[in-house]
């Protein structure tokens, strides 16, 4: 196996430190074998609830007949489980609180000396022209000013990343999808900072606009090829690319944005739902890793 | 009392709705009679963890004598107790996380008829050129590039949002921290979207300055009069402004960013720094409310 396959960061500065810590998961690099613990990881599955997260390894380790561990994160922030290869790591809600988690779950990979790992990110989302209950695929994300790059304030200076999906890694999910007989698309998604006025909502507590400027902006997001709306998915394809992780982002539709605002599902619709999700992203991943 | 003390929205479509869904709060306006259940709420203090938040909230009730709510939020991204006239409630990390449940408090305590609100996060922070322990009060916040505005991206536009600190009530909280020994001090704040490249750390995954811009960056950031860095502080401010609800933000510095990147505190000192924020926001709403 060569070396251009293994997790990857940039940052000289570490090799002169110590020890390391990964503050916002409570772990020390010297409080653990990392390499024997997580060396073996070749799936990272991210979404943000907490219980979610939770419940999707549980349920892996149960079909799969895998051991589930313990939650390794010792903060109340995260929640970190184990399940044989596969890792489960809740980010919570938007991009800043996905980026501190993927940071010290990047540099844990790496000190752990694991290689080709892929990373799906299993969420929710607005959907746009697609019904409830849609699976989506993101192909690319823009941000706010609908351009396709991460950005970032580095010292004062805007700093923009490109940001890529894993074109053979979408490929198989749909694939799965298709066999799996669930509904998928592929397409854009809109990543914002903001859950109401930056997704055109009508709904929250503050709103500027005219309920024809919302659809005008909403058909224009259409028309450049975006299906859903959610606050994760740049960031997460653009830490990954640097890392060398192949990344996915796969959301199921809760609304169709072009009729309403509001969510109208009932509990059981919800999550089954999200259900389906974890049905593919397990799915995909039992394939890959050969398990019967 | 007059109607412009009240918790204010500014949303005409809201009138036309048949119901309200809060919907990461997991609350319908139908559900509870709101104008009974918060219309009494004059202080709504906020931080991001979920674990200190109940604690908060359950020393508060003990030490104040008053009854403790159960937790009104009824899906597992936040939590939000009430003890008396004060709600507890938690925004995760970062403005995205924040924003989301700030709008949605903010259409509560409207619906409720609330009126002269006082909020306050309470928080951790990265301070510059104080000891670990010292209480910051904001009096000014500025973004990724060091501009005092709060940005959001409506439609693919940037918009820019003022975002001003209660000056009556920084006083009274600096008065109170001096009466109560504490050590404090009033100063810019730093708000960030991200926790490693954004605060110039030397420890994340990806560094690409060197340690010389680090400090360069750091000590400028101190001559325009920033004493700490936290994730939050700028939309705080923003939301609130716009809602007629007066704000101030409390930190303690956990780490000395002028001295290095990595927190090295014991978890007592931590839990003492933290409980310190709380002293003090409990002890000036105790003052405030007149309870004794």
């Amino acid at each position: 196996m060569s070396d251009n396959k293994m997790v990857q960061i940039s940052n000289p500065n570490l090799d002169s430190q110590l020890d390391d810590c990964l503050c916002h998961l409570g772990i020390f690099k010297s409080m653990l074998d990392l390499p024997m613990t997580f060396g073996d990881v070749k799936f990272l599955c991210m979404g943000g609830s907490e219980r979610r997260i939770r419940k999707y390894a549980e349920m892996f380790a149960e079909q799969m007949n895998l051991k589930m561990s313990e939650n390794f994160c010792k903060t109340d922030r995260y929640v970190m489980y184990k399940t044989g290869q596969v890792l489960w790591v809740n980010h919570g809600i938007g991009i800043p609180s996905l980026s501190i988690i993927l940071v010290e779950v990047i540099k844990l990979l790496h000190h752990a000396k694991a290689k080709e790992v892929v990373a799906i990110r299993i969420g929710t989302s607005g959907g746009l022209g697609l019904p409830p209950g849609t699976l989506i695929l993101s192909n690319k994300a823009v941000n706010g000013e609908l351009q396709d790059q991460y950005v970032q304030y580095i010292m004062g200076k805007k700093v923009l990343r490109s940001a890529n999906f894993d074109a053979e890694v979408l490929e198989q999910l749909q694939q799965t999808a298709i066999q799996l007989n669930l509904p998928v698309q592929v397409g854009k998604t809109f990543c914002t900072d903001d859950f109401y006025e930056g997704q055109a909502r009508m709904d929250g507590a503050f709103c500027d606009y005219t309920v024809e400027q919302k659809f005008a902006f909403l058909n224009h997001l259409y028309d450049l090829g975006v299906r859903n709306i959610e606050m994760e998915s740049l960031c997460f394809a653009a830490l990954l690319n640097r890392s060398n992780i192949r990344s996915a982002v796969v959301c199921v539709s809760l609304v169709n944005r072009l009729k309403g605002d509001q969510i109208k599902l009932s509990a059981k619709d919800i999550n089954e739902f999200e259900m389906s999700t974890y049905k593919l992203v397990s799915e995909y991943i039992r394939k890959q890793l050969r398990i019967h």
